[in-house]
């Protein structure tokens, strides 16, 4: 859901904001690329509260698989990409076989359509199941609740009540991300073991998705959609200091930390730009392609069960 | 949800089975025409168990609004359908101030989608009221849970965890229905008291949806949208004994109740038709239009509050 | 489009319907069974007037691919389809390389949705060739010009419109089709490359979409999705006759042919009835996993252009 | 269709470039206010080939009916501006009762699905004339021909094609603009009697549709949906030198014509930045509320007709 925007919900963003030398305790990361299929995948790991803190996400795996073809669209791409996704995934299910996927976003909005999208191409077994139609798979469910401004709900209380009743031993939530480096759109998915906990941000009125508020392990696979306009225009402060700036106002500029230099230009633009997103003209082609190699990746569980 | 099809699902056909001088114990019919807008308003009260049983329905109030215009489709028609549906909609609701709107069905196919279409129109207030953005009016909040081939939940449980959640004064549930009658398609809406109860048919699996299994009153609204195939293969019926029966056959069916006609029919049609159904080929035009009709009618609770 | 619907669209029932030994002048009809993945295609060549007139279709050659587990669903089962159907229709094609695929039918009404679904997916390279962004791929444009009722314009005059502008080498069209025989629907392909050339039925305002009155050869591929009234009534008169004939009269229906057998279903059809029609309550399951098969056998001609 | 992004389409936009004393030859402007409605009205008349040099707009007349309301989704408040945009279009149309109407954009992509949408609700008569089922109403036909990416052929091409085919008297195009100014989008329709005359852009593959291309009168209308990325950073770059600069190169900046300063905004994105909007999160809702806005305006247009 692309409610309260970001900076950037991509671990490996804020990983890459970090300076060469600049280690965090608690931080652990660990990148390979395939030269086979060019798929590059990096590993976040946190691992006390005081790498939370400095790092600025929850304790838990991040991992980030990033592909150029995924974004190129090749019609054949969306294979590697979700099994990479998919061997990512079984790790992290570990023993369970029980799982309701939440495909959060609203549908009628392109760019956040991406967990909707989703849960429509899955292979839903639990009423099979329970009718003893089948055996020897995954009980998968899935959800699409929409968005608080169509059901009045907020996400949170939606997918509380839905495990209450269903008892999964594992919630999926899929949902569209705000990335900053606009390369990143709709070629990186985000796997993550630590659920959604939107920053304290004023206003934020989604509450966590975690295993904290949801009574059962939560797993957040992310794709960056949009772009927050403060982000853009971070991106063009840059290349006007570059272009005017010879007199000190550049220096002092260049001392600000990226957090600083997000809330500069978070505070040029005005109020409703705030609750505006940039995306691409071909989102819709994208959101296709996407919601269908995760989709494949999820499906592709059935094959796997013992 | 067209999942298990009954031989009718609207009151006023059950009625309409009864002999002119039967009367029922319990079961208590009053019409009126409006001559203005030729919309036609049936009451039936069933207010005995008995009546229950030999009506074949729950105890409970049914309203059917038909309207010729209606399904003819004059633009402005939707207006005093959405005025009469409003008027007793307001009488059932009572007291109840927060309510919860479930559209059922499947929104990818077409004649199942009246629910849900019906939530996308609904101004929902619930989110606004509790950031105290709006004060004195209706609080609204809407779901379309779809369909358990989509979620592998059954509705019942979806509904009855959100119930739990929200705590709402009152449930109102959208649903398409099966008339047995074409002409009643698309044109016709009824409004009950006694929720969703489907009848104790064989291999139906979608369990009730009533005060007594949600914990709050029930009203549902229905809007037949299908003919189930059974009751197209009745019709065709008389017109082949009609036709062709000259020898005993026809009186020994004419001997025969509605209901053993149906069954009748329903062994002719072979398995899998059961799990089709018939509709109109504009399918899609009646739906916008008795959707609207229909949304129009809850959103304007929003002008009656006091 | 699903509008004025025949007995059947499907050549492989008419030819079923002739008795064993019949034999039409003309008509040429083989079949094949791959034992591998029990894929049965039925080819009908019908080469002359006689063939035609005697057969009730117009002469060319009729390709039936059908399979039961496409019907079934099995997750990977649309790949062999998809590569007899490529097989075929690279075939029917010859050295034509710019086409442009038209799906026809209402977007809105789930079982008439198939043509556009199949254009949603298909891989359009016209423009990018246009602006030497590709070369050495089949030029592939795309329309799904919508019904009559939505636009006010027959189909075959904006497709004539759309070709003459465009100038392609071959047309074609996707479309749904009624079939009588309920075991067919949603699990066959028909491929033929005569067109579209709905019968000299009363009130058939679709005029043929053929090489005639196109001006560039033109291939259908539909697929059955629905039954009319009139096919179901037909097929429950049996079934009638069976419970109740002992007299004389089911010996004279015996000996009427298939075509009077359906005249008398269709008189015995309400009129309102006619514009109605039959389909499977998980037509959206179907219409997904059929307009992906389809297009994934066009877009494979990409791989095989020389 | 949003595909090369102006610096904006409204030419109430380009009239408030100009400082207060300047008036350009061939250009007049003229502004009323309702005060009962709070709509504001501004119309451009370009007379001269001069005023339409001097303004960047081709000759013709510009209405642009704005509404606070409309963007603020009061529910009755489609209404005023419903018959306000009525009122200039049948003024517009003058002696023409044919009438094509071309929704221009992608359906699948939120912002750009204004065209389609409008189509989805009009209410189309020229199949119900030509059948003699109606007369005396306009006879109105419409398409949504798609975008590029899907079909494969220029918009301009398709309209050409169809209106040639159909020969209306007139031709009005529906499609999303780009606003600079953020307050404008979603609460501001234009009209214009000259056709879209996309500028001279580098890379703009989508040719005008004009009188001259058409061969029949073209209105057009139009609703800004969109920003462009350059458009925020331009915005965003006077508030960067308020808060920067003290130095010269504010002084520089500000004799820049606002020409200028889009061009150097323009420079500073990166270049797939300009392949991006920035559009507002509850863009579903907007689209939903304007689409209807406009759809009713050119519906009301039968009961007009003498």
């Amino acid at each position: 859901m692309i409610e309260q925007m970001q900076r950037t919900d991509l671990a490996v963003e804020l990983q890459e904001d970090l300076s060469d030398k600049e280690i965090l305790a608690g931080v652990h990361v660990s990148t390979q690329v395939n030269e086979d299929n060019d798929i590059k995948e990096t590993k976040i790991l946190i691992d006390s509260p005081e790498g939370a803190e400095s790092f600025g996400k929850p304790m838990g795996t991040y991992i980030t698989i990033e592909s150029e073809e995924l974004r190129l669209g090749d019609e054949e791409y969306h294979e590697p990409m979700s099994q990479v996704l998919y061997k990512h995934l079984v790790n992290m299910i570990g023993g369970a076989t029980k799982i309701l996927v939440a495909g959060l976003g609203n549908r009628a909005v392109t760019p956040d359509a991406l967990g909707p999208y989703v849960v429509d191409n899955l292979y839903i077994t639990r009423h099979l199941i329970r009718e003893e139609l089948l055996d020897n798979v995954y009980d998968i469910s899935a959800i699409a609740p929409g968005v608080m401004a169509q059901t009045g709900v907020e996400t949170q209380e939606l997918l509380r009540a839905v495990v209450h009743e269903t008892k999964p031993d594992l919630l999926i939530v899929i949902d569209a991300l705000a990335a900053m480096n606009s390369d990143r759109l709709n070629k990186t998915i985000q796997l993550s073991d630590s659920g959604i906990a939107p920053g304290s941000g004023v206003g934020n009125h989604r509450k966590a998705i975690t295993e904290e508020s949801m009574g059962v392990k939560v797993i957040a696979i992310g794709v960056p959609t949009v772009i927050s306009v403060p982000a853009i225009i971070e991106d063009a402060m840059d290349m006007m200091l570059e272009a005017f700036g010879r007199n000190g106002m550049r220096e002092a500029i260049e001392e600000f930390t990226d957090e600083e230099r997000y809330e500069l230009a978070s505070e040029m633009v005005k109020p409703y730009l705030a609750r505006m997103y940039v995306t691409p003209k071909n989102i819709d082609e994208a959101m296709k392609r996407i919601s269908y190699t995760i989709s494949e990746a999820i499906n592709h569980l059935h094959h796997s069960y013992i």
